[in-house]
């Protein structure tokens, strides 16, 4: 059945460190719940909208150090302000579900946990940007950093960055394991939001248990 | 003499309504304070840095709705930020005397008094971004908005553009008589840090009394 009338969508954001696989799955959760009839959009952070998309260009762009830590916070939660004013909020009006890849437990996870930025900082920004807004939802992709990274390794060797990624494995390890136990500490925190997923599984594993959770969690009308 | 040493230097914001002269009174301010010895840096916001001018583009280019007020904000202070950290603080850490043309006074009168922004909002955004550091002298240009827009409106004609300043003007009453409350509000609530300048005198006497306040508020080591 349709979602439509005065029944608002539901948001699922997907979370997760490197070679989670979260774009795979958040394509898997996508068709599985159009096939229950569902209007989806799928959509990522940052970006997802015009004005998103070029403050993504200045975050990508450039220099490692072209931002301080606060300026690129500043940033990301313009980005995302202008994601939910222009897409996320007018699709969850329309009674559209809303899958997005990464969102502010994101910006704590790395911003915070990975490099250190004052956790009050993240929370006013979330305060002002996005207000008592939440996700219905969120799946946190667990799986061991080395795991993770040997994912990412090979998926930048086929396309070719060996080198980029060879920089990062370097650099990453004490980084990876403090993203990790800041994902797992916010689901941790926020029970009823979160949802951790075992993602060391095969990705048909991982999706079942996906859709389970997404299942028991919020219920198709 | 020439500001050396530990001491810092000071940072001297200029503020008002269109039209005021700001950036006449700057130039000349800048020139005296040359003559008196000092380094002296002039800058302005947004922008003021290279990441935070790539910002001011997002926020200048485009369609007037381009941004709702609290993404508009978030881009304001990422900007700031920017510009205090590459720009403002070094050049203070040098000993330098830095001038600006607008700060964050200028996001809360346009913003908060002019399109009706929570304060608090802009106060959160400003504990982020700037922290306790404030100006060491906000010179608030004041004049009639009548006088302000005339001055404006002719600058546009002589520029050629008489059509852009007369949609300014249409919409503007009552938007610049709330900023021009907001510059008076502001300043009222902070008598320390800043000067109410009345701009309605010719730019000579606006200047002597700019030059006296700076002399009397800040006297040079």
């Amino acid at each position: 059945m349709a979602a439509t009338g005065p029944a608002r969508g539901r948001f699922i954001t997907m979370e997760g460190g490197e070679g989670a696989g979260k774009s795979t799955q958040l394509r898997l959760l996508a068709e599985a719940l159009r096939e229950d009839g569902l209007m989806v959009v799928t959509t990522r952070e940052p970006g997802g909208s015009p004005g998103a998309e070029a403050i993504r260009a200045l975050l990508v762009s450039g220099e490692t150090e072209r931002w301080d830590g606060v300026t690129e916070a500043l940033l990301h939660f313009a980005a995302r302000r202008d994601h939910l004013v222009r897409t996320v909020w007018p699709a969850l009006e329309r009674g559209h579900w809303v899958l997005c890849d990464r969102f502010a437990d994101s910006t704590l996870a790395y911003q915070g946990f990975g490099h250190g930025l004052d956790p009050e900082v993240i929370a006013s920004l979330y305060r002002v940007a996005v207000g008592h807004f939440a996700p219905d939802l969120t799946l946190v992709l667990d799986l061991p950093v080395e795991d993770g990274l040997k994912r990412a390794g090979s998926r930048g060797s086929a396309g070719g960055g060996g080198g980029a990624e060879d920089r990062y494995e370097r650099m990453g390890l004490g980084f990876h394991q403090r993203l990790r136990q800041g994902f797992l500490g916010i689901a941790a925190a926020n029970p009823m939001r979160c949802a951790v997923i075992d993602a060391a599984a095969s990705p048909g594993k991982v999706h079942d248990d996906i859709l389970a959770t997404v299942r028991a969690r919020l219920p198709v009308p």
